[in-house]
């Protein structure tokens, strides 16, 4: 099937990972179509894309709920899709594990919903955005491998697990799908311009996020949590990727799936998207710290329960397969993350 | 919370296992609220569970589907619910491998809606329905323990492991939820009066309905997977267990709940329904033979791709815990699954 005159559905397009792959899939010349239920984003990063792609038209965006299947109709009547990317998720691992009835029905239901239209309209071709927090993560420091042993401590982890799954099981049951597994690793940074990045509307949960607040005067110090870990510096290290690398990888999964997608059979590819490099949460306050030329305040506290030591990954399949290195590091990573949070900031 | 004035809903009640367990519950004293979709079922059971009780009145029934959370809702606003025992599921694995979808949504997001209705009217109580299915079954010949490895290698399978990690993180998730996922090996039987028993609509995976229909003359012999398995005499071995056991079990959950349940904290308990003891197919075939007194045909077949020599379980758990213990011999297995077979050919 030809994707010249067909486009390329997004869920979850107007969220962090999902504008800078909308942003890339419209610089490689993909035509794109945006869905949100704008729960968690609004459509502002649709207009920095405009921007930053110097588009003439606006970005093709609907309001969709995946809950709703009739809205989820409407779209795939209105327009002809080569494939999607499916980004739509909640994401806080510590709010799933208090509502975790919410994530189970906006993760799995939604994306049920998602993959029964998809089914109906003949549309085959799905790369979803899955995550390291698959992995039973028992291999302590070595890169862990796309076929270690799988398994997950909270909820949110849980669905991404079961999405997995549940593409896997569809696309075996009939010839012609494609289905791209991408398990990020750390994800952070923001766009070179500092004109893009993520805007966390609560308090972040994730180390970088919370980093840059603190850098930016919003918190007060960042918490180290646990200095006994068995590591170089005793904090957890990590595997962390620029999220300009990571939303490359999106478009090479579909270039992959336009060169590999067959109407005989089915295959499902599963890659890890990290830098197979780890960092401490040390060296990340550090690198930091140079990035915005002062120094960041930070406590030593205990360990936080299901952490563990290092959680690196492997990432020789994805440049074997997809061809996908990353080409950006640690200085890009907390220069572009400062350039955004400093622009924020004159925003306020 | 007293159950006096309460009653129990058994979704999925008009089928095999669920009808077997409303009888139970009805001569035990409970009152029960039935609801199925009717998709595999009829409200026949109803009937026969009416006449087997001596009941004057009808078994309150209503036609709901789970996936119809207003549906759901509306029963829960009708009636004051102690628990809920989930019987409602999709159940065939050989669909379930070309219709994924279908399984995800009905016993998935089914599940979901179920407990998102449960936590909205504080009812906290469910005995789940699950299978021995959800274990790996890597270690051949040993009886299975709630404890051992959980993996399923098919879509249905999945599902059933997917609603037992959903009811435990909506139990983790709050107090005062109490779970019993109750994980069935091989049922089989009939009613000792023969007037009520499995009533499959399409030709039976399962290998009792298959000889049942073969003593009876509806199919014309039975084919015997897999004649050079490691057991005593080739064939596999399973742990079955009388569908009259079976329901026994539920009504013992049910009142381990009443026992245990606390609004202080949660629970989520987890007991194999097996004998303990297994049966190759041979023996199977042989004691079927017996009691409905004529040779039943058979041919072995080459194994199916997934089947293990053995699969039994180990029952002590529920015996300490639940107090339950198997009581009907296989050949009360079979003299009342004959029973039930001669009255429907009766009928026909």
């Amino acid at each position: 099937m030809s994707t010249e005159h067909s486009y390329i559905l997004v869920t979850g397009g107007t969220g962090f990972i999902g504008s800078f792959t909308v942003l890339q899939l419209i610089e490689r010349g993909f035509k794109v179509v945006v869905i949100d239920n704008l729960v968690n984003s609004s459509t502002e990063p649709l207009q920095r894309i405009k921007k930053l792609a110097n588009l003439k038209e606006d970005i093709i965006f609907h309001k969709v709920d995946l809950l709703k299947v009739s809205e989820v109709e409407s779209i795939f009547e209105k327009y002809k899709f080569y494939g999607v990317i499916h980004f739509a998720a909640l994401k806080a691992v510590g709010e799933s594990v208090y509502k975790p009835l919410k994530y189970y029905e906006n993760n799995i239901s939604g994306t049920i919903n998602l993959l029964k239209v998809m089914e109906a309209h003949a549309v085959k071709n799905i790369v979803f955005s899955s995550s390291a927090t698959v992995y039973k993560q028992s291999v302590e420091g070595k890169g862990l491998l796309e076929s270690d042993d799988l398994g997950c401590v909270n909820p949110y982890g849980r669905t991404k697990l079961f999405m997995e799954s549940i593409i896997t099981d569809v696309a075996d049951s009939q010839v012609g799908w494609t289905g791209v597994l991408l398990r990020y690793f750390n994800p952070t940074g923001a766009h070179p311009t500092g004109e893009m990045g993520e805007d966390p509307l609560q308090i972040p949960n994730n180390l970088m996020p919370y980093v840059s607040q603190v850098a930016v005067g919003k918190l007060e110090k960042v918490h180290v949590f646990g200095s006994d870990y068995n590591t170089h510096d005793g904090t957890g290290v990590r595997d962390y990727i620029h999220v300009v690398d990571l939303a490359r990888a999106h478009v090479l999964a579909m270039e992959k799936i336009q060169k590999t997608a067959s109407d005989e059979k089915s295959q499902v590819l599963t890659y890890n998207l990290g830098s197979g490099t780890g960092y401490s949460v040390l060296e990340m306050i550090k690198a930091m710290s140079k990035a915005c030329k002062h120094d960041i305040p930070y406590v030593m506290d205990p360990r936080r329960k299901g952490d563990v030591d290092t959680v690196i990954c492997n990432p020789a399949l994805a440049e074997k397969e997809l061809g996908f290195k990353v080409e950006l590091d640690l200085t890009a990573m907390c220069t572009d993350l400062w350039k955004w949070h400093k622009i924020q900031k004159w925003n306020v």
